[in-house]
C-alpha cells in the first residue's frame, strides 16, 4: 500500500496549489522557472477546475491540464492532482437545483461562490465520481503524478430532503432497523417527540425551541459519515487505477463538520490546512496543539498542505506576515513531524474572492519582500532533509474524541462557554513551556506507551473508553481529567448516581452538582502544592470519597469546597481538575503531573514565545515573537545557518535553530 | 364553581411535575415513597405525554397512566392533570405539515422540540380536543383527579395563511365588518396601506421597512385571542365533564403573547412558572412584582406552579441555588399569597433538551443537599397551614396594561429603550423598602380601595381608563404618572393638542416636545423636596399649567426644565415624573408620594434585600442575600423555627422569619 | 429645457411634504392659513397617494386632489406633485406577489410598509406609468403646479428570479452579447464559477461562502441601473406632457443603492433629503459634505427637500433639537447652495409608523415652540432671495466615485473597516476649518478649475480616470491620494506589479503589501512636517520611489515604513497618505497641501463648531454647537438681524451670521 514516503522520497517537500487557469498560458513558463529557483518540488493542481474541465455537461477539456502537467514535469515539479469536486460548475445547481446545498433554516444555497453541493446527493456525487474516474484515466500514468488529492476541506453540511432520506437511511443502518432504540436513544419520550414511523424523521431544521440533542449528535455524526462516503467513493476508484499513488484530502484547520480521526483512518497522507492569524502572539500554541493532533493521527508524518505566506482575506482585518514570521511558522510544523510545507497558493490571484490573499508570488511580482523570504524557506527546507520520516517522542498524550466534542457543544448546558480546544491548548501550552512533547490521542486508544495522559475535556465517554482511561491509572499511569468529563453515555444520556460515574472510583469523588461562575467572576483559591491562584468559569459542589484535596476555594460563600484533587488509584494517580486555574497555576499542576508521572522536556527554563522539539535528532528551538528571547543550550550545531551553540544564547525575533549535537 | 380552594384543601400544596414516562416502571415506586418522604401532596401529570397516549394517529394507550395516578392515589399524592397539548407528536406535523408554525420571516418550524404548533389550526385543535376529551372522560372520576392543566404555557404564535384567515376572521368580528373602519383604526391611508378588500390583509411579515403599528398591535391581540381560544375549547369539555374541579393553565414567566389578565379571568386557579437568576441580587426584586401581579390577577391565592429546585439549563452559564436560597424564594411567593409552591420537575431528565435544568430529585439522587433542602421546604410548608387562602391587603396599586405594554414596545418610537417591566419593578421596589404591600391593576379597574395607584408607564389609555384614573384622582386619591403615559387611543392613534391630552387637566401642565436622552447619559436635577439627583433616559419640553414643579434640571442647556410635578386637581394629588430619576430619588419621591397619601407599611427601616409582607395575620421577614442582615421587631413568635423574636434581630444569610405576635 | 430657477422664481423655496390626505377636510383651510402665517412657498403633495388615488385596480379618485391642489393654489402656494409609485397599495401584491421583491436569503417582503415592489417588475411599471400618466394628464396645466416629484427616495433592490432574468439583459448588454467576456470580467476561472450559459447567471443570493465579487459589483450597478430605468420612464411621460415643468426626485441621504451622479444628470432639480443627528455635535460635518456633493452633483444651486423640524422616528433614541438648531442647519444648506429648505412633513402624523418624525405643525399644535422657530425660519429665508442662483466658489475638489464606492465595500478586502465618507469628512473638515470651499467631483471630471484635487480613497479606478488625475498633476494641479486607492480596475481586477500601478510613477513609490492594523491599535509615527502623531487602521510595506517622505512609523518593528509621502511630479505635486493620521495630523497635513496648492479660504482661524461659507456675495458664519463662539470678522453687517459687525465678535449657540460688505 501507497504511504507518505511515496511522495517525500527523502526530501522535505515545498510548494503550492498551483492554479494555472487563472492566468494566461505565457505566464506558466515563468511559473516553473520561478518554482525552481524557490525550491519548489511539489504543486497541488486542478482543485477548483471542475468548469473548465468539464465545461458543459460531459463534456471534457484535459488539453491544457496535459500541457501544465507536461511543463511542471519537465521542470522537475511533481504534482498532487486534485478531484475538483468542491466547487461544481454552474450548469450543475442550474440544471439539477436539488443538488444544492440547504441550511436548517430551509434556504437553497446558490452557486457563484463554491461548497455548493448537498453531499448526499446522488446526481452530484455521479457527476463528482466521472470526472474522477476520467482523471485517473487519463493521469494515472503520467511520470509528474505523485500523489491524489481529493476535493478540497471537505465541510458540507445539508439539511435538504435528500440528505433527510439519507439520515434516515443511516439510522436504519445505526440502530439496526429498530425505531424502538432510536426513540430510546433519542429519549423521545421527553417532550412527546416519539416517532412512529421512520418516515417521519428529519434533520434538525428551524424548530420553536431547544432541539432535541441526541437527535443533532447523531445529525452532525451523520453529516460526518456523508463527507467520508463523498471522500471513500473516490479514493476507490483512485486506488483501482493507481494503487501506487498516494491519496489524501486536506482538513479545514481544526474545526470542521468531519471526524478527522475517522478521515485520516481512510486516506494514505494526512495533510492540514492552518493559517495562524499573524497579530495573535499566542497563535503558536493552537498551532502546536494542531500539528501534534495531525501527526498523532497520522501514527507519523503529515503535510502542512496550505498556509498563507502572508496576509489571508477572510479576517476582518488582514495583516501581513512580519519578516521571518512565516519562516518560523512553517519551521514548527517541520519541528512537529510536517514533511511538507505548502501554500495556498502559488500566484496571488488578480481576481475573485481571494485575490487578498497572499500568494508565494504577490501582485508585486518576484521582486518582493515575501518571494525572496519563500526562496529561502525552500533552500532550508532542502537542507533538513534529515528530518523526513523521523519521528517525535512523547510520553504524555491529551485526549481528544469527535463524538464528545460535539456532543459538549449542544445547547441549553450548565454553561454555553465549554471551549475543548482552548481546553487543550491551555494544557498543551503548559507542557510545552516544560519541553515536553505530547501526541493527542482517542479516549480508546492504546495507552500503554504514556506515562502521562490529560483528559481537559471529555464530555461523552462510552463505556469502552471509560475502561481503558480507568485501566491506564490502575496499571500505574498519571491521568489528569477536567471538570464536565464523563457525564454522559453515547447517546447524550446522563450517567446518574453522581458525577463523573464511570470515573468517581478512579478519582475518589463525587459531584453532586454543577455551579458555573458568571462570565467575567473569579474566586480566589488556595493550595500548598499550587500556591493561591484564581479560578474562573465553573465550579461544582463536589464530595470527596478518599481523594486528596489539592486546592480548595478560599473565600466567599463557597469556601472550602475542593478545585484540585488527586487520588491514588491502583499502581497510578488520577487528578481531578473542577474549574479553570489561571494559567500560571495550571503551569504549577502541569508541572506537579509531570513530576508525578515521571515525565521530562527536552529542554527546561524556555521562555515565553519560545518552544523547543525534538524531531528525529534535531531539536528545534523557535522564536515565535518578535523580540529576541535567549535559552540555554546545550553544545551543538544549527542545521540551518551552520553556527555552533551552547550555554546561553540569543535567538532574534521568529529565529529558529535546528541543533543537533556536535 | 369550583376554585383554589378544591385544590388545597386548607394545606400549603406542595409538589412539581411529575413525568414518569421518562422512567421505568420500577422507579415509580421509589418515586411515591421519596414523595411521601418530602411532604408531596400534589403532582402535575401528562404535561409532555401526547405521543405516549396517541402513538400513532387515534390510538390510545392510557394503561400506563391508569397506573401512575393509581399509585399516586395510593399514596396520598394528589393529581394537576395535564393535557398534553403543548407539544403534539411528530406524526401530526409529518401528515399536516399545515399545523406546524410559520415565523414572520415565513420559515415554518418544524417538530424535534416542542409547541410546534399553529393555534389557529383546525386540524390541530382537532387532534387536541378530542385527545382532551377522552382524557375527561377517563380520569374525570379518578380520586387522585385534583385540578385540570391545560396545556403548557401558552405562547405560540404563527405568521401562516391559516393563521392569517383567522387574523382577517378576527378583524371582521373586531371592526364590525366594517373595512373603512379598520383603515381608520390602522390609519393605512399613511403609506398608501389602504386595504381594498379584507382578502389583502395578512399578518405582519417580513417587509421592506416599518410595518403599520396598528396592524401590529392588533395582530398582537388577535395571537393573544387564538391561544385563549385554544384554551377555552379544552377548559368547556373538561367542565362540562368534571363541574366540581378545577382548571388552571400556567404562565411563561411574566412576558408572554398573551393577555394575562383575560386569561386569569377564565380560569379557576392562577398559576405561574418563575425561575429567578440565582446569581442576580436583584431578583427577589421581580419575583416579589410577578407575586404581587399574580395574587392581583386571581383576586387572592394562586399557585406557584413551576421553579427550579437549583440550576436552569437555559441560560448561558447557569449557576446551582446556594444553600437555602430555594427555602427564601419559596417562602417570598407564599408570603405574597401564593397557596403552592411547586416545581419543574420531580426527577431531573436524564436524557433530552432539560437535562440541566435542576429536580427535586437530582441526578445524583436523594442522598444529595438539594433532596434534603426540598424535604426541609415540604416539612415547613406543612407547618404554615394557616396562612392557606389568606389575603394581604393592600392600599396602593400600580398599573399594568397588556395593550399599552404591546403597545410602547413597538417599533418607531422616541426611544426603544422603554421597559414596562423595569419601571413598575423600580416603583415595587422603592415600596417594598418601606414595607408597602402593593396590588398590580388594569387601568380601568375598580380603584376605590386604594389610598395611592402608580402608573409608571401607560403609553396607550382608552378614554374609560383615562377617565377612571382622573376621577380616582378627583375624589381624593394620590396617582403618579410616568412619563410617555397617556399618549395614544387604542388605535394607537395620538391624542392630540399636546401631551397627555387626557391626563393635562388632572395633571396641570402640557408637554410639548419628547426629548430623550442618550443611552448612558445623564442629567443632574434639582428639588428641595427629593434632594439633588441623576436623572437618565427621557426628558420632554413640558409647560406647567397649574402644577407645582418638585424638581427640575439642574444644569446644562436644558437648565430649568420641571422633570416631577405635583397637582391638587379635585380631593385629590396628581405627580407627574417626566425622567427616570436615580433609584435614591425614586425612593424619596415614592416615600413622599406615600406620605401625601397616607400609605404606611408593615415594617420600617429595612435593610437592602430584606422584605416584609403580612399575610394574614402572619409577618413574612425574608433576606434575600447571602450575607446576615439585621431587622428590628415588634415582639412576636417564629412559625417555622418556633423562636421568639423581639427589637434587633439577625437575620442569616437567605433566613425566614414568618412572625405571629406573641 | 426647465431647471431650478422655474421653481425658485427669484425667491428661497420654503415648505414640505403635504399629506392632506391623512386628516379630515376641515383641516386643510387651517393648513393654508398657517402656511401663509409661515411663509412656506411650496408643498410636495401626493407622495403616498397611490392607494386613494387608485383605491381599486384602474379606479381614479382625483376629486380630492383637485379641492386640495385649488386650495394651496388659491394660498398662493406652490405644488411639487409627486407620483405616487414609491409604495403600491396592497391590491397590487395581492393580486401580483410577483411584483414584491425578494432579498438575497429568498424571502418575499410583504406589504404593509411601502418600497415593496421589485423595480424590474413589468407589472409594477406598468401600473405605475399608468397612474402618473394620468397625473400628468389632469394637472399639467394645473396653475399651482411647479415640479413634478417622480417616486420617492429610490432605494429599492430585488433577488427575484424577475430581477435575474433583468439582470441578465443588462449584462448581455454590458458585454456585447459575449458570455466569454463576461466569464473574463468575472473571473469565472476562480473556484469554478465558469458560466456556459447565459440562463444560469443569477443575482447574488446566500451561497456557502464568499460571493464572487465582480458579480456582486455589476449587481450593484445593474440595481442602480433598474432604479434610473424606473426614473426614466416616468420623467420621459411627465416631460413630454409639460415640458416646461422641472423634475425631481428626492435622494435618500448619501448612502443609498444608486449612482447619484448619474441620476443628477437625468433629472432637472437635485433634491436631498437629510437628516442629520441633533446629538452628534460633529453632525454638520457630514451635513456640509453632503452638501457640497449635491450642489456639485447639480453643478450649482439645488433642494433640501426633506428634513426634520426636531425629533426623527427611527433612531435608537430619538432626542428634539435644541432651540435655533434647526436655524442653523437650514442655513448651513443655504450657504453651501440650497435654493429651497423643506421637511418632511407640514403637520406630524397621528397614526402610522412615522407618527413620532417630527412636524413643521407638532401634535401639540400651532402655540408651540417648533412651528414659532419655523415661522421665525420662514420669514428669514424670504430675506435672502439675493443668494438665489448664487454660486459657491471652489479650488479645491474632492474625488467621490460610485462604483468605487461600492467596490471597496466587497467582502474579504485587506480591511472590513474602509469608511469612503468618513475619510471623505475628514479631509472636508479639515478643509472647512480653513475656511476653503469644496466640490465633490467624479475622477474622470474636468479639473481644470481647481488647483486642488484629494481622492481620499478611490479603490476602483478606470484607465480614464487614472489618466485624468496623472495628467492634473503633471500639468501643476496638487493631488492627495489616499490609501488602498488605484488598486482594481472597473472588473474589480487587481493592477498588477505593485500598489498603486497607474499612479506610481506620479506618485513616485510602490507598495508591496498592505499591512492593516488592528482594531483599535494606533502607531506612533514622526514628521518634521506635520508632527509627531498616532495612526491607525492601515499601514503598508512601501518603497519610495522618487518621493519624499514626509513622515513614516516611529517606532516599533515597523520603524522607518513612510506614511506620508510627497512627489513633484511634471509642474505639480502628488502626495500620497498611506495610513489614517490622527486629525490633528490631517488638519496639519491638509494646510500643507493648501499652501503648496496655492489655496486660501474665506476666514481663518475658526473656532471648532463654526463654519464660513461664501456664497455669491453673502458669508454665511454657522455656530454649529449650543455654546458661544467668539470669531474675527470683516466690517460687514447681517443680512439676518441687520445688526453690524466688524474684529471680534461672539456668536451665541447655533447662530448664525449672513454678512455682507459694509
Amino acid at each position: 500500500m501507497s504511504d507518505i514516503a511515496d511522495v517525500t522520497r527523502g526530501r522535505l517537500v515545498f510548494g503550492g496549489d498551483y492554479n494555472p487557469e487563472q492566468w494566461p498560458r505565457e505566464v506558466w513558463r515563468e511559473d516553473v522557472e520561478l518554482m525552481r529557483r524557490a525550491g519548489v518540488n511539489l504543486v497541488t493542481v486542478g482543485v477548483f477546475s471542475w468548469a473548465r474541465l468539464e465545461p458543459t455537461p460531459g463534456a471534457r477539456d484535459f488539453g491544457w491540464l496535459d500541457e501544465v502537467l507536461d511543463l511542471l514535469h519537465a521542470g522537475g515539479i511533481a504534482v498532487d492532482l486534485a478531484t475538483p469536486t468542491a466547487s461544481p460548475p454552474p450548469w450543475l445547481g442550474h440544471r439539477h437545483p436539488e443538488t444544492l446545498p440547504v441550511d436548517a433554516d430551509g434556504r437553497r444555497l446558490l452557486y457563484g461562490s463554491r461548497n455548493q453541493f448537498c453531499p448526499s446527493s446522488p446526481i452530484y456525487r455521479r457527476h463528482a465520481l466521472s470526472l474522477a474516474t476520467d482523471l485517473a484515466e487519463r493521469y494515472g500514468g503520467h511520470p509528474a503524478l505523485a500523489m491524489w488529492h481529493v476535493d478540497n476541506e471537505l465541510c458540507e453540511v445539508c439539511h435538504c430532503d435528500v440528505s433527510a432520506a439519507h439520515f434516515r437511511h443511516w439510522l436504519r443502518s445505526r440502530y439496526g432497523d429498530d425505531l424502538a432504540a432510536l426513540n430510546e436513544a433519542w429519549h423521545t419520550v421527553f417532550w412527546s417527540q416519539r416517532y412512529s414511523d421512520w418516515a417521519e424523521i428529519m434533520p434538525p431544521r428551524r424548530a420553536p425551541y431547544l432541539i432535541n440533542p441526541a437527535q443533532q449528535l447523531d445529525f452532525r455524526r451523520f453529516s460526518s459519515a456523508a463527507l467520508l462516503e463523498c471522500f471513500e467513493v473516490q479514493r476507490d476508484v483512485l486506488r483501482a487505477a493507481t494503487p501506487d499513488i498516494p491519496i489524501t484530502t486536506n482538513f479545514l484547520g481544526l474545526d470542521a463538520p468531519l471526524d478527522y480521526r475517522a478521515l485520516a483512518e481512510r486516506e494514505d497522507v494526512v495533510s492540514h490546512d492552518w493559517y495562524p492569524d499573524p497579530t495573535n502572539p499566542a497563535a503558536h500554541e493552537m498551532s502546536g496543539l494542531g500539528f501534534d493532533l495531525m501527526r498523532s493521527l497520522a501514527g507519523g508524518p503529515w503535510f502542512l498542505m496550505e498556509g498563507a505566506t502572508s496576509a489571508v482575506n477572510w479576517r476582518r482585518r488582514n495583516a501581513a506576515k512580519a519578516p521571518g514570521q512565516l519562516r518560523a511558522e512553517s519551521l514548527h510544523a517541520v519541528a512537529r513531524g510536517a514533511d511538507a510545507v505548502c501554500f495556498f497558493q502559488w500566484r496571488a490571484s488578480r481576481a475573485g474572492a481571494e485575490k487578498y490573499h497572499s500568494g508565494m508570488v504577490p501582485h508585486a511580482g518576484p521582486d518582493s519582500r515575501i518571494f525572496r523570504e519563500v526562496c529561502e524557506l525552500g533552500a532550508e527546507l532542502a537542507e533538513l532533509h534529515e528530518v523526513v520520516d523521523a519521528e517525535v517522542e512523547c510520553e504524555a498524550a491529551l485526549v481528544l474524541d469527535w463524538d464528545s466534542w460535539w456532543a459538549v457543544r449542544l445547547d441549553a448546558h450548565p454553561t454555553a462557554d465549554i471551549d475543548v480546544l482552548g481546553r487543550l491548548r491551555g494544557f498543551h501550552a503548559a507542557l510545552t513551556r516544560l519541553g515536553v512533547a505530547v501526541d493527542v490521542v482517542a479516549p480508546d486508544a492504546d495507552l500503554s506507551a504514556y506515562r502521562l495522559v490529560i483528559a481537559p475535556s471529555l464530555y461523552l465517554v462510552t463505556d469502552d473508553a471509560a475502561a481503558n482511561l480507568t485501566s491506564f491509572v490502575a496499571r500505574g499511569g498519571t491521568l489528569v481529567l477536567g471538570y464536565f468529563s464523563g457525564i454522559v453515555d453515547e447517546h447524550d444520556h446522563i450517567r446518574l448516581g453522581g458525577y463523573p460515574a464511570p470515573f468517581r472510583e478512579a478519582l475518589g469523588l463525587r459531584i453532586e452538582e454543577f455551579d458555573p461562575l458568571p462570565e467575567g467572576e473569579t474566586v480566589r483559591c488556595s493550595s500548598t502544592l499550587l500556591g493561591g491562584f484564581e479560578a474562573r468559569d465553573w465550579l461544582e459542589e463536589l464530595r470527596p470519597e478518599g481523594a486528596e484535596v489539592v486546592a480548595e476555594v478560599a473565600e466567599g460563600r463557597r469556601a472550602g469546597r475542593p478545585v484540585v484533587l488527586r487520588h491514588e488509584f491502583g499502581t497510578g494517580t488520577a487528578w481531578y481538575v473542577a474549574t479553570e486555574p489561571d494559567p500560571t497555576a495550571l503551569a504549577a499542576l502541569t508541572r506537579q503531573v509531570c513530576t508525578d508521572a515521571g515525565v521530562t522536556g527536552v529542554l527546561d527554563g524556555l521562555p515565553a514565545g519560545v518552544t523547543a522539539t525534538r524531531r528525529g535528532r534535531v531539536l528545534f528551538v523557535i522564536n515565535h515573537g518578535p523580540d529576541p528571547a535567549s535559552v540555554e543550550l546545550p553544545a551543538c550545531v544549527d542545521l540551518l545557518r551552520g553556527g555552533r551553540c551552547a550555554g546561553r544564547t540569543e535567538l532574534a525575533g521568529f529565529g529558529v535553530l535546528a541543533l543537533v549535537g556536535e
